[in-house]
């Protein structure tokens, strides 16, 4: 069995990502097919970027996910089959990976060339159909990697901030605000554990000052915030039963700083 | 085959529901996943009780239902697995079942407390993944509830308003309104027919009233109102090709009264 | 293995479509299920026939596509099963086949009539899931087509507006507006290379003028206007990286004209 996951921006009112299913099942009846989100915001490759490199390690080894936010589709941006760790991508290089390929090595990859592979016609504006879609599915059925074109060295990559540190702060940024309205930041639990260890801290973004980190929404009052660990390993703003965007009008961008209180006063150290 | 159904207030701009899918795939691939939905409104059990209750039946039995709406994730609510009606309901005990158990006898029921069967890390925030997924993936494959944990001999229970009647009326609620802006009320065409019986009846709400229930939506003029039984088997207030909710502001919580009018006179029995 | 594509004006909020989706299943465990969209806008049988016309042939053949957007559920209105180009739709018979069976000769119709193949009990309101559903899950199973209904001899058809041309125009409509704000027209790219062949193009709509045709959407500026055959083959109006509809406040039903530029002048011929 094989399983092919779809990340994209076309939302769901077109027939676009059912259109890609027929395509593979055309190819590849037995596929398995998993819509992994196709709301990233519309041409954002970095949000993309993010969203497939905290979902994809939960699927088995070996499956294939195909990234379709494509600005650039039509011209002469290359498209690439990539393994990273155990798992296959198809996506154009324009820095889809750039975030998985920090974390994990870039193996084997190659340009989609071979056009024997792709549909008879190509549109100018739809290649998830026409190039991406029937490549997952000849992956998927077996075909090498290397049927599919030359070799690539280099992927391109976009460039993140980097959160930025000394030893009493960790300054980073909301790089995405979730279906509930929790703003995810850069800052991960192990730069905190690293950097700030067994400290007592203050959470300060938007004006607004947290103490401390919960580990569950009800820790809080109903309507109030709290910081918290997320599920991608990441600290968030919350509101038990509520919303940070909305309570604070948060957007992806807004700085987010996470200080160690001097433990002698109670107030961050300087 | 094993069939899983997710519903959930995830959303579908996050990569949440895709992740569950991975967890379940990589436990047991030959799971057959289907949504049921993911939009109920964020933390609303009672919607969510509703909403699963009025559709499980419709699947095969031993289907495993999926169920995360969960405010008190990573709090020291008890998870459960609960067999009703040959159906498996893998859910927070918070209620999710309240209404489906008051319709079929509860039958065994087990709390999920075998860690053996999560995800080795345990995050604060998306038990979805880390606790329920894998553990309805290993439902399926066969592994036997008594293994995830002790019995339960109880589950948490929320209340719903019930209607009130008398010979002559019944009063209840708009508890949900459907993506067409229909508005579907707790009022059961069996408890028509049970307290109105053969009678002409009146419907009234938000200060309308409308006469009679309609079986087809184009049994009024485009853009009227009418009362109908709608396919939970439930009183719904509709407009033909148009949306009730938004041409008379309707919102759950609305109260919506039928009354059997007087024979003699076609006014409402007082 | 047998495919069943879902197109209907469900949206995702309800149960609706998952719910259809347990019914097939318990009728045809084996059943591949695809949504193709569920945001056909409500009642909307011109958008439904046109979306459905551009997707459908991507599926292998003997696909079963079922199609439910259906103001007159539960009226006299009919309901058919037709074969056309080797697919399979299951629909009400309301127009929604009216485009695929002006490219596509109609093949063997019958009307869904026996309810040996319907659930139990039909509701007023949600045929999708009480004879739809079934109906396509005994066809996948392999059900003859002459089991469910008698013969129809031709289809409920609506009539849509046609491009007007003369030798140096023509004049068409928007008639969808995808999820990036990309205005489709029903002026194809045939129709342009037989009616304006190799001639210079002014493309007018809402006041607006663009020249020329681009084949990739960076071909201009961020945030630029351009005219391209999009991925129906059909000439579109687009932004780079932008919305064309939030743009130039464009709707369905505009009118968009292609006129030839007087290649002595550069000016529209008259």
């Amino acid at each position: 069995m094989s399983i092919i996951t779809l990340t994209s921006d076309f939302g769901t009112k077109d027939t676009y990502v059912g259109v890609m299913k027929g395509v593979i099942l055309s190819i590849n009846p037995s596929a398995t097919i998993i819509d992994l989100t196709h709301e990233i915001p519309a041409q954002n490759v970095a949000v993309g970027a993010w969203q497939i490199s905290k979902a994809y390690s939960y699927f088995p080894a070996e499956t294939i996910h195909l990234v379709v936010v494509d600005p650039g589709v039509g011209s002469d941006r290359r498209a690439v089959i990539s393994q990273i760790s155990d798992h296959i991508f198809v996506c154009p290089d324009n820095g889809l990976l750039s975030i998985i390929s920090k974390e994990s090595p870039i193996g084997n990859s190659v340009m989609i060339e071979n056009d024997g592979y792709f549909l008879s016609h190509i549109s100018n504006t739809f290649h998830g159909r026409d190039i991406f879609a029937p490549v997952a599915a000849y992956l998927a059925a077996g075909i090498e990697m290397s049927e599919f074109g030359p070799s690539v060295e280099r992927l391109h990559k976009i460039k993140f901030s980097h959160i930025k540190f000394d030893n009493s702060q960790i300054e980073g940024q909301i790089v995405w605000i979730d279906n509930f309205g929790n703003a995810v930041t850069n800052i991960s639990q192990q730069s905190i554990n690293q950097i700030l260890p067994n400290l007592e801290l203050q959470i300060s973004f938007a004006h607004q000052k947290i103490f401390g980190l919960c580990s569950a929404y009800n820790q809080v009052k109903t309507g109030e915030a709290m910081a918290i660990i997320g599920s991608s390993g990441h600290l968030e703003i919350s509101v038990n039963q509520g919303s940070a965007q909305q309570l604070y009008g948060l957007s992806i961008g807004n700085f987010v700083s996470v200080n160690a209180l001097d433990p002698w006063n109670n107030t961050p150290k300087s």
